[in-house]
């Protein structure tokens, strides 16, 4: 049962699509206080767990920390960061008492999950103007299935994007992406996407190619998709200001950009320099903007990544003007009255500034709202932007999108990427911890940037990595700019990445099957062992194995020099490992702790007990795959469902699309 | 065996106490080019292990990363840092090939441990002007006795250095302290130090006390010692430029600082604003500083703590002045030819700058040498300093002493801490990482900031790292100004705390013992299980769990959230647990891999088969100790030497020290 409670004058943030009456009175559960901005508060037992918070740090169980909903531009996810790139305001706590909470407030809000005090829950918030839904169940995974089913259908990407795909912030010209194409090709690395970073437009300007680099850009678009490869541009919130820029121009005679108090277009300096944001929560500016989508859909592109979306600002004007004079100062006289923290933190303060979000505006729902009130939309509507637009482009065509930037309702128009991570070994934890959340926030099209963005991979990283890498929907190698050479084919032993990655087109047939069940459903791809085995008082401490769909649990491997790992089967499982010669390692392990060994070239994965699950042979992209002459892997007298269709249509409810694959 | 070879013109570290004659041709293992500075290079095998670095990132096998000795002041120690406070030059290899190799280099030095290629070791500094010891054995075990024999005995602390220490960057006044003392005795948790970071100065200059706060010093620490809690002071290596302050005076007239090239004297900001940092590479100018500690000596204090003595620099005029150019030109034109991450670099890059390093010189070995050639021998000397100090103040007592910065040879007159780390779970385990490497190369006496010093710890995160820190030999809550407070009494549940750090008490004659045999007999405190179970192929891989002493295994749980943790036992051992009512969980777990259960109150070890340990009653300080009446814990029919002595003295030799107790 879910019942909605309103407080204040809410904005509506359409994350919620289905009508519902609120409710008056107080929540069944914990109290709330209206006297300085909202705040619930409820005591939590020793052993209650907190699940939630989409893209957020830490643990799948949330308890222990503090986590700020305020959609971020920061690139250091260490354990002590409490905002990412996202706001997904759901919670749920499973214990003495079981109930979920979604607050669907735009703006910065906190969860104090047990950081004060190890007993407390305290969610607050500046304005006490929200809708609280309050969500009853039996258990947590019941609990969340109920959120899902009022926030809309989760998006669903085109078959190709559950290929393979290479990335990296530095790639120029034609021949840069041409070499990556052929390091996979040549190696028999499957591939299926490259992906575009900033550096392919002209002068970072939004919906331009770069004129040197890019003539006949429809034509190289054509070159890669006759390999089998999409190129998946990127796009970048802000607008770069550039007289005779039409995307510049348009935006301004119409008044589209976000504004000022005063009505002067409001400018922050991101990559192209000054720019303007687009005013995305406004639904005409949102379906201009979105519309320009098409230049590049009509030069053949079929997917797209939307980043810069929190929206990031390096610097504004204003922002300059006041750090410059206590940078001055400091230089003036460095042992003087400004220290060097100050002068230090004053650059630093440039980005991202709290003054800078509260000195814009945007036009919604009739009224004139500012930035830092709604703030956590951003990313949301510019991507809603986009799938909005291509349902006018072509309804009948499936588009890749995902974003940075997210807030629950943004689940409905694309997926995401887990944003700038690093080339750390404790990342692979958090990419797989994260999973999990995200899918109870609607977000089933997601992944990390495998090996890590920023910082320098190794090989044993970038292996391991893609060990996991193999499992998310989105699959995606991605490095910055001034780290090391990440691209597969760049390490000795490419035999081992093109085993690792040939892994994920075998398992195809079953992930995209579990993908469109999940999204067909409102269901969870990635499941916390404690959802399906409730009963195991040891399965919920699990923060490093999922659950994926109905037949499979996954563990990777996450520490360096590790021979292999420790594993909590809940009931008897095969275990089964894809060996580097094509072969299968298969055995049947009983309930309970075991260590496993997985080689740096091996990829693990668990069969539940009397499931079975469908194995492709190796292709080199996602055309290539045959999804008729399927093996049948687990336990034996078993059958599976299996879903299948164009991957490019929207046909999803046609019969034809489930068989049963029986596994005598 | 122990070969030692010479290239080029080595500086005298002093870092081996042993005199050794220097062969001629080349090492029997890998290959040394000087072509390009110096090179060596071996190949390493897949399962091949590489130990050493001392306080270096990353795992007690070292290999997949690329480590650079480089001491640098830097807080933010993610995963791909390469270099911390300190340089250890030596690690061992252990595989197909068993060698040790101590590269005695002070400046700037890169350890590729198959980073590049993984099956590649290359050792590169770019001046060949070093002593390069390999050594043989048939263990890695056996190498590291071997290279502690050649560079002498490890420092050995007072016996209150035992003790549990409380700590926090900002503590400014008496009260202040007193609250610390009365938050501890009140709760009953166990303390016998309180430290004094920088604010108890005098505008932070080195031997002062600040006027206002601190009039009759001497009575103040007696008052704490009436407490029995002993003051440490912090001493940093920057001494304040200002007239008629008699340390700056007495260095500038004597030529005791560093200097320029043109002769004057080397100016770097830090916290006092300008200093000068005393030459402690010229014994006389290191006599002279070092004569500075009585100033504190005399007035009662018996213990110190040696910082920012890479050295670190915040900035120095020169520095400024090159900033100032580029962030001038940004600010006059933000779209200019300067971009905003450069003018963000050129702030960043103010501070711990290589041109600045390169821009002073030390008066060494009868000769002048730029500074940046020697860089990492700063922090050796300043604490070779105090050290040697201490024993013209009085060559009987042992006093407390420790650094942030080191290098080989140091461990003789200091203990470390592991420097400026973070409240992240993630570095408990890089605390335990450290410990056995750290022993490899000397330092006996170390730790880790317990709960960590930036970012906001939480009550679970304190209390599992306390857990661990029970067994360091250096036990220290530390904590950064404006991060949340960390005092054990300022949490829920202070019992949880007390009986924690009790059991430390309760362990200490076992650790002491331990310790004491350690430094005694040039060994080791914490070793990796692959030194103790050298044919156990799996105790090779572990990198969470270390051997304390003959007797001891310990485990720590590391993770947030989790009621247990995996565990494996080389050999049957029992299960020892510290209940929170006192009491002990005691269970014989066979050899293999288990998971135990240990609740966020307790502190689990394990005892090897056919050991036993001494066990004393909880109390409150060192000197409270009862160690005549001591219960023995783990399996009947065994016995235990027992080194013990007062404390204080250096009577180590004393056959009295030692007594054999027995568990019947």
């Amino acid at each position: 049962m879910i019942q909605k409670y309103v407080y204040g004058t809410p904005f509506e943030t359409e994350a919620v699509t289905v009508q519902m009456e609120a409710v008056c009175g107080a929540p069944a559960y914990g109290d709330i206080s209206l006297e300085n901005g909202f705040c619930f508060t409820c005591l939590l037992d020793a052993e209650d767990v907190v699940y939630g918070l989409g893209e957020a740090n830490r643990g799948i169980n949330k308890r222990g920390y503090r986590y700020i909903s305020d959609c971020t531009d920061d690139p250091e996810h260490m354990e002590d960061k409490s905002s990412l790139y996202a706001a997904h305001n759901f919670i749920v706590i499973s214990g003495t008492q079981t109930f979920g909470l979604f607050f669907d407030y735009p703006s910065r809000m906190t969860f104090d999950v047990g950081y004060t005090r190890m007993n407390t829950l305290t969610v607050t918030c500046e304005n006490a103007d929200l809708y609280l839904y309050v969500i009853e169940g039996k258990t947590p995974y019941e609990i969340v299935k109920q959120l899902r089913r009022i926030i809309g259908r989760s998006y669903i990407p085109p078959k190709f994007a559950f290929g393979f795909g290479q990335s990296r912030w530095g790639y120029r010209t034609k021949e840069d992406y041409r070499e990556v194409a052929k390091g996979y090709r040549r190696n028999h690395i499957p591939v299926d996407m490259i992906y575009m970073d900033i550096d392919y437009m002209q002068d970072y300007k939004d919906f331009t190619l770069n004129e040197e680099n890019f003539s006949d850009f429809p034509a190289f678009v054509q070159e890669m998709k006759e390999q089998n490869i999409r190129l998946i541009p990127i796009i970048d919130a802000g607008v770069k200001v550039e007289k005779g820029y039409d995307v510049y121009e348009e935006g301004v005679k119409n008044r589209y950009f976000c504004q000022r108090e005063d009505g002067s277009d409001f400018v922050a300096a991101v990559w192209p320099g000054d720019t303007h944001f687009p005013d995305v929560l406004n639904p005409e500016a949102r379906a201009w903007f979105g519309d320009k989508y098409k230049i590049l859909t009509d030069q053949g592109i079929e997917g797209f990544w939307n980043d810069m979306n929190e929206p990031a600002i390096f610097y504004t004007p204003e922002g300059v003007q006041r750090a410059e004079e206590i940078v001055k100062e400091f230089f003036q006289d460095t042992q003087g009255k400004v220290s060097f923290f100050e002068a230090k933190d004053a650059v630093l303060g440039l980005s991202n500034n709290k003054e800078d979000y509260a000195s814009f505006y945007h036009q919604a729902n009739g009224r004139q709202i500012r930035h830092d009130k709604v703030h956590n939309l951003f990313g949301y509507n510019m991507t809603r932007a986009a799938g909005e637009a291509f349902e006018r482009i072509n309804p009948e065509k499936r588009f890749l999108m995902f974003s940075r930037s997210s807030y629950i309702g943004m689940h409905r128009y694309g997926g995401i990427w887990t944003g700038d991570n690093k080339s750390w070994w404790s990342h692979i934890l958090l990419n797989l911890k994260m999973m999990p959340s995200l899918n109870m926030c609607g977000f089933l099209y997601t992944g990390a940037d495998l090996g890590g963005f920023g910082a320098d991979t190794t090989r044993d990283l970038l292996l391991r990595w893609l060990a996991l890498g193999v499992f998310t929907p989105l699959m995606r190698n991605h490095s910055a700019m001034g780290t090391r050479d990440q691209e597969c084919f760049r390490f000795e032993g490419v035999e081992d990445f093109r085993h690792i990655i040939g892994i994920r087109y075998r398992l195809l047939p079953y992930l995209y099957s579990e993908y469109m069940k999940a999204a067909l459903s409102d269901d969870l791809y990635f499941r916390p062992l404690a959802f399906v085995y409730p009963e195991d008082p040891h399965a919920v401490q699990v923060e490093d194995q999922l659950m994926l769909g109905d037949e499979m649990m996954i563990a990777p491997v996450y520490s360096q020099n590790a021979a292999g790992r420790y594993v909590y089967l809940p009931e008897e499982m095969k275990f089964v490992k894809f060996l580097p010669d094509g072969s299968l390692h298969e055995e049947i392990l009983p309930a309970g702790h075991h260590y496993v060994k997985i080689a740096l070239n091996e990829v693990p994965l668990f069969i539940r007990k009397g499931k079975c699950i469908p194995l492709a042979d190796f292709a080199e992209c996602v055309a290539a795959l045959d999804t008729e002459h399927l093996t049948m892997i687990g336990y034996p007298s078993s059958a599976y469902i299996m879903y299948d269709d164009d991957g490019v249509c929207k046909d999803y409810d046609n019969p034809s699309n489930r068989r049963i694959l029986e596994f005598v």
